[in-house]
């Protein structure tokens, strides 16, 4: 007799993650029972992603489970929240217990790694989709917003670009195999890390922030939009992996960089004052950070080489929907 | 051109229910920024509906709407939770903005009747699920849990049972129509009213509570295990609507009311000391509340007659999984 969904919750899901004091109720009941850090600010965001659509059907489970907590534990990084809980509902067509036991590994894995708790969830048979609810807490009015980039500050991101985009290339053309470059990209894609730690060290210094899900020029175009400003980006410094720049043709890399999604790196804005700041964040929180523009007045998202010739880019970027899809 | 997930976002789905002093920062940002209530205990849950498995594929959206949001009200009201916010994932195989209009209607005038507030979503193309996740508040050590029914403890239900199973049998049969009786049943389906003031006001008298989402046998098993108590139960007091006597045959109602899922009543527990406070707490939130049954030391949950002669149920309720579905 196949175990019910009451069954495999309970083997599978209800321990998830490192115990916290502020749980008083986790998962097992009609809902989690918390306590806010006092005085904070609670961050929450929500994230799904769907077989097919955010991740390929036959990607490994763990790996699922992984990027199901990181892309929304990125989110919170985002907002410079230190995470603390996570609810999931999983959607899976059948209950093979073999398939939830490693993706619950890939899920809680990332979490004790963190330190947050999974406290809620449910289990459902359908479409293979997962989603996760992230919450986490900040300190009043230190919030990172996509609001806040004023005209000269530095646009900076994380990490390298791109990778993800051709790690899913690699993938789909059964290549991932190919060598430790190939797989490291591939590693990419599937199990993103988040940038918790830069997230809480941008606090102090940054103006704006954004995580990269949709590809960096139409993500930094969210901090533009809600900021009301500018951006002149130099193409020529935005940061590439020696992976990608080995296995992906020069001409394919201002696509790879500006336009594929999956990053999962942050993309914010310091004013020029806090510069000096940035090497000692980078080494404490260990990810490189590079400067790739400039917030401007006005005038969208203005691409140009490092002489200030303008570059172009075709595609602006993933949406799920329309026109740009 | 259609419009973008982001295009849709904003026209449809950013501003949903009420405005909220406690929300710093809603739709539109990484993560959202709230305000926890000071002092108090955050009440936080989330239910997935899947399109063939929780709701008809041809659901109204409006519907749809509604009860993606009732069903996590449902849970908050069991665990005496004063809704605050929440967050939707809403995944959708083709961005047609006149179902997703609809669905914003069912789910905002839900929201705004409950004075809570849409912090947060994504707008995800595949097939047609909705994950919901609500947060409320609890003051410390009030919440209602399912562990805490004692022996000698009066077992009641809120509303009446059944409705729901059988209105989705009459939908499925196309006899929703057939006169304002089942066009009533067919509505305690797909557009079920969360017992919300009902939980708060249980916070003084329940000990233990459960909402009905699979049936009362399976969901009051929930607090029999919890509790570590059985149940013994009237079969003869279970409350019937007069539609479902009217619509289906004698011999299906402890079927219905026991094993049908989708009732979303409150099920819970009162010391014989406080049941005389139940009728003007039935009277001020408006709902009707029947004593079913008392809570036992052990032995799981027995089913009698007004008699006393025993009564037995086949189907013992719904799950998604396993050798009962």
């Amino acid at each position: 007799m196949p175990a019910t969904e009451f069954e495999l919750i309970r083997r599978h899901l209800s321990q998830l993650g490192s115990r916290r004091d502020d749980v008083l109720l986790g998962v097992g009941d009609d809902a989690a029972l918390l306590l806010p850090a006092a005085g904070e600010v609670l961050a929450l965001c929500v994230d799904t992603l769907v077989a097919g659509v955010h991740f390929p059907q036959d990607a490994p489970a763990a790996s699922i489970g992984h990027k199901a907590l990181a892309v929304n534990l990125s989110d919170l990084a985002a907002m410079g929240a230190r995470p603390a809980w996570a609810t999931l509902s999983l959607t899976v067509p059948a209950a093979e217990e073999a398939w939830i036991a490693d993706f619950a590994k890939g899920f809680g894995d990332l979490a004790r790694y963190h330190g947050i708790s999974l406290v809620g969830g449910d289990l459902t048979r359908g479409p293979l989709s997962v989603s996760v609810q992230a919450a986490g807490f900040v300190p009043r009015g230190r919030a990172l917003t996509r609001r806040g980039a004023r005209p000269g500050d530095a646009v900076c991101v994380s990490g390298t670009l791109g990778d993800a985009a051709l790690g899913l290339h690699l993938w789909r053309d059964g290549r991932a195999e190919l060598d430790e470059e190939t797989r490291w990209l591939v590693e990419r894609l599937h199990r993103p890390t988040p940038r918790v730690s830069l997230g809480i060290a941008l606090r102090d210094c940054a103006t704006a922030a954004v995580d990269l899900s949709d590809g960096l020029a139409q993500d930094l175009g969210h901090i533009l939009d809600a900021s009301g400003v500018g951006a002149q980006l130099d193409v020529d410094r935005l940061p590439l992996s020696m992976a990608l720049q080995h296995h992906s043709a020069a001409e394919d890399h201002l696509r790879q960089t500006l336009g594929g999604g999956d990053d999962y790196e942050l993309c914010f804005t310091v004013p020029r004052s806090c510069l000096h700041k940035l090497d000692a964040i980078a080494s404490k929180v260990g990810v490189q950070i590079t400067r790739i523009g400039t917030i401007q007045p006005d005038g969208g998202l203005e691409l140009v080489h490092a002489d200030r010739s303008p570059a172009r880019l075709d595609h602006p970027g993933y949406t799920h929907f329309g026109a740009a899809d």
